[in-house]
């Protein structure tokens, strides 16, 4: 089966759990809930997780609740982290706390934490383990983004900081879908490590895309309100490396975007081109795709289908 | 010994292991978490789910973690409830959000949730089931503030609405503290579901002399702003039995409240005075007691001290 079909069927799969989760209890939390589990997204992480489940040779439904679990913990911290940011739109839509209160987004993002975790708790063997590494990779969540909140207001962030808080953030979230994927089929402990390392490092070259995508993509692809995290000093691998390189012209670019965005961008586009940020950056997530792939060698060709999902990844335009 | 003095070296149990809780990770999560679990309050949940345990004859040891956990959870209900609430005093001190910032609360809230899961995942013998338990009892937390809010606009909710409301927020988790006292001390089925309804009639009596107290003590004895819940109309006993038997006078008062408190206070406090409404909640708060130490009935003598306890409750002035 071609790798897009095959990853269109595990996400069906995830569609139709997500569609389940909670179907009864107050309006105020039934609306926000289901808004927010219909609301598409790329489906990576669950997806990740199924495809690690297979490559360990088990079925995908036992690893379905790992992987639905994982999907609902992302969609909480994101309502969670839209109210923080301030943003209004997700995925093309308005985010939960513009489209009815702060106080709902809030309330339904704690939900949403709940039902992830009661969704956990339908999976069979390794239940407990799952959980505890579950809640750890939550906690770790929160720290990167507790990180993140604190690198907005300070100019000597270090690339290390940033790595650190990125694999936080994003990487520790991809990595946890894997490894659940593996160990709800009963695999051993070193392939679970291994898949866990692969996510991780998927993870990282994901998130600095990401901050490529947000200074070299359009906010009609990426469907999300642009520029709000540049505007912010959002700490990003572009933005630490420029201030490290070239800070007067990334301040001028910086303060340019704030009266005229498409002008302060042209402006910050030119000065990590001429540094060779942008080349770097490039590099950067190609090495940790090349060590991402690197971990799946034990799993040998049963892992291609994961091969594959970190090209259709690296290959997103959004 | 004394129930005071018991409850006083339970409690001390409880405080030590909530300053361990959460010793390291990124400022601005460890402090705001540390502020919070060191910021005093009553500590009934925790107290109670130890004395449950001791009348099942089970060492308080091994109830701690669920004991400390249902703090916790309660703990970050509160933070958030004080962010969406927008209310900046709790324990006569300044809430999260007013200290360091609403990202932070948002974040030390979902911190804390995690740390209490993690804490209960220490427990020992029924952990599953506690778990189990534990995710239902948060997700009822969310929806009755769920409740709570949609009540806030309407005028016609009824006495059983907001019984069922307050049940899922405040009884439940008395309730629930109480029971994974048992569970995690190994008492039968039997003798821990009566224990989870004394503890859910006890917080039933315990929210309707909250409301009691919102408007017949002053803010200094509550330590919290007062007058916030009163103003924004949320929904007590004593406002859906005012606005069914003198609705005109009851909205004299709200409106006058808004521009004069005290002058308000008299007002309202008067209305519910000569209709007999004041009367009527403090029979109803003792019906509930009454029911409450019904359930102890199978406990015979071990359930003496949980007999002082719910006297001492009902006892405070704050």
């Amino acid at each position: 089966m071609a790798a897009n079909d095959q990853i269109a069927q595990l996400r069906q799969l995830v569609e139709e759990r997500l569609a389940q989760v909670y179907p009864q209890g107050p309006d105020l939390l039934v609306q926000p809930v289901g808004y927010v589990l219909a609301g598409g997204g790329k489906r990576l992480r669950p997806t990740l997780s199924l495809l690690a489940a297979q490559a360990c040779g088990g079925p995908v439904e036992l690893a379905l609740p790992g992987a639905v679990a994982v999907e609902i913990l992302h969609n909480f911290t994101l309502v969670h982290d839209d109210v923080m940011d301030q943003d209004h739109t997700r995925h093309g839509q308005p985010t939960v706390h513009k489209k009815w209160a702060e106080g709902v987004a809030i309330l339904a993002g704690d939900a949403l934490f709940i039902l992830a975790l009661q969704e956990l708790q339908r999976s069979g063997q390794n239940r407990a383990k799952m959980t505890t590494l579950f809640l750890a990779g939550a906690l770790a969540v929160c720290e990167g983004q507790a990180l993140d909140i604190e690198y907005e207001t300070r100019a000597d962030v270090t690339v290390e900081q940033y790595l650190r808080m990125i694999d936080l953030k994003t990487g520790n979230l991809l990595g946890l879908a894997a490894q659940l994927g593996a160990l709800a089929v009963g695999a051993t402990d070193a392939a679970a490590d291994d898949l866990r390392d692969y996510g991780q490092l998927l993870g990282r070259a994901f998130q600095i895309q990401d901050d490529m995508l947000e200074l070299y993509s359009d906010a009609e692809t990426m469907g999300k309100s642009l520029g709000s995290d540049v505007l912010s000093e959002k700490k990003t691998y572009l933005l630490i490396r420029g201030l490290e390189l070239a800070p007067d012209e990334i301040r001028k670019g910086l303060n340019q975007a704030r009266q005229d965005w498409q002008g302060g961008l042209v402006l910050l586009r030119h000065v990590l081109d001429t540094t060779g940020i942008k080349a770097e950056a490039k590099e950067l997530i190609e090495a940790n795709i090349t060590s991402a792939l690197e971990k799946l060698t034990h799993l040998a060709s049963a892992a291609q289908p994961l091969r594959d999902f970190a090209t259709l990844v690296m290959n997103r335009k959004q």
